[in-house]
């Protein structure tokens, strides 16, 4: 008889997630109660905010809780539905969770629009990666043809949406990035004018300053730790910070302290956190613009797939190191 | 005969300022050439953002050269003019520096106007510090009645009137400066709510959850260090940091490291640098306002007042000492 394998929290991590935090179990396939639909789930999503979600200290959103499937947005298919507003066939987004099949509400559900694109996209560069990438560098960074936007992770589901649309913007797009290949990746595949490899052996001061030699308008940044702190070096006047993720201390029980950050008062930086999640109605805009981007083939991203759920734990940490090209999915189940 | 004595800058400091940093000399006192006036300076204002335009680091202005007359804006009176919209008797501020005769040719400078304020006010609460204050909590802190702000040197020029403005926005002022006599005079005087004493030898983290229960949403931010690392932690969801200054760090040599700085991540913060003098436009509006208030009582300050042009060099390192209560001055001559 056919079950539901899910992937549950079984201890809170103190640094890297090891074996024990996560438990795999087998449970009963939901039925849909009253106002509920069922959806058996085809793509899973991994992505760097999750560390927060299983982590002790006080993070951004509600933390899940031991025992709890693991958080994740997902895309499958409703195969059973006692709600009207979503029927048996209908192909969905929502927080599905960490599992082969899930009973959903609705909240926070979207249907997946009719199109040529493939669904695992709706994850990646039009989904939340790529929103994120569109709010935080549109609107906080807000750069001007001819400047220069800097991005961390560059060859991230996030990062890589950055640079190319700063490339869009007419700007001067350098990305920062682990090893020769995911440079390549960025530059070649992306059409970045420039990456830095941080895992080079060579002077990342230097390296930088001849990546982005008019300095940094808009530093995206996604690592934190030492990376962001030389960066933090190069920005000029007026330069804006959009503070998307610092994934380079998320496993770090001390975290790191930055020393250059009178260089933010010296140069009058403006630096803003955000979450893509904190203004959903900044979405149906993004979402527009980057489905016709992506269709156009003016933004691209590579996927790393992992299979089956029971995949999904080896997968998130691997991501966490760096492991990843692109966007980081679980391959689920075959449509 | 009379002669024009000035404070020269005689060495960049490598760290604190010493007997070494400026040099005293007499100079003919200028007349004035076509299109110039000499002012005779009754105040000038000693600001912290003064040692960063002796610094060999890169600041935000250019630097004052060895052998120059040291930067600062004063109030004096014309007493001769080849200048068509100055003459002699105007009462005027600018950029005069560190002495007790000037000569300029009218850029920046702006005559005071008519009105019963004393002139060194011009200086202070209806001078730079106020505008700063003025554009800092409001346009970059925003405060909303009800949200709590913090302000740290509290007791000085731009503290002090920061504190005010948040009590006239129907926040709650809270002010950290050191030394019981700051903070009674903060809070007795001035009115803020509360303010910590980071010398009492207590706990600053305890003492602040105290001071501000609800959290901060507003960090003014003028001093940096293990203080602004501290108060980071009582940052709220969306909470904004107007940084104003780090007079903690400009005479270090090793600049202190930041350890909570993710912590603007997971608050989704807003800080940014800012220089009040970058956008002119807001002075007319805010010194309308601020000359308003002050003239009612509604915003004050004391001032710490040290005797004749000689006097600078120690009066200057006693304020980044934190020697001072409410505006610097010193007293050049008698109107």
């Amino acid at each position: 008889m056919p079950s539901n394998t899910r992937v549950l929290l079984a201890a809170r991590p103190d640094g890297w997630p090891t074996d024990a935090t996560f438990r795999v179990d087998e449970a009963p396939i939901p039925t849909p109660r009253d106002g509920e639909f069922v959806v058996r789930l085809l793509w899973l999503s991994l992505d760097p905010y999750m560390r927060g979600r299983i982590s002790a200290a006080k993070s951004y959103a509600k933390g899940v809780e031991i025992g709890d499937v693991m958080t994740g947005s997902g895309v499958g298919q409703v195969v059973d539905s006692k709600h009207p507003a979503f029927a048996a066939g209908d192909t969905v987004i929502g927080q599905f969770g960490w599992q082969e099949w899930a009973a959903s509400d609705g909240a926070g559900v979207m249907k997946v629009p009719p199109g040529p694109l493939p669904l695992s996209v709706y994850l990646g560069t039009v989904g939340m990666p790529g929103v994120t990438a569109y709010v935080g560098l549109l609107d906080i960074g807000a750069p001007k043809a001819g400047e220069t936007v800097l991005v961390s992770a560059a060859a991230g589901a996030v990062g890589g949406v950055v640079g190319q649309l700063a490339k869009i913007q007419g700007c001067r797009a350098v990305g920062i990035a682990g090893g020769r290949e995911k440079c390549d990746y960025v530059v070649r595949e992306l059409g970045f004018d420039a990456c830095v490899d941080y895992k080079s052996g060579g002077d990342l001061d230097k390296e930088l300053r001849a990546a982005a030699p008019k300095g940094v308008d808009v530093l995206f940044e996604n690592v934190g730790g030492p990376i962001m702190d030389t960066a933090f070096r190069h920005l000029n006047p007026f330069a804006r910070v959009p503070l998307c993720g610092l994934v380079s201390q998320y496993n770090e029980t001390v975290p790191y302290a930055v020393a250059s950050f009178g260089l933010l008062l010296v140069n009058r930086v403006k630096l803003q956190g955000f979450i893509v999640s904190d203004d959903m109605s900044k979405w149906p805009g993004a979402l527009a613009k980057l489905s016709g981007w992506v269709a156009e083939g003016r933004i691209k991203g590579r996927e790393t797939i992992a299979k089956g759920i029971r995949s999904a734990p080896a997968a998130f940490v691997g991501m966490l190191r760096g492991g990843n090209i692109g966007k980081q999915l679980v391959k689920v189940a075959e449509a």
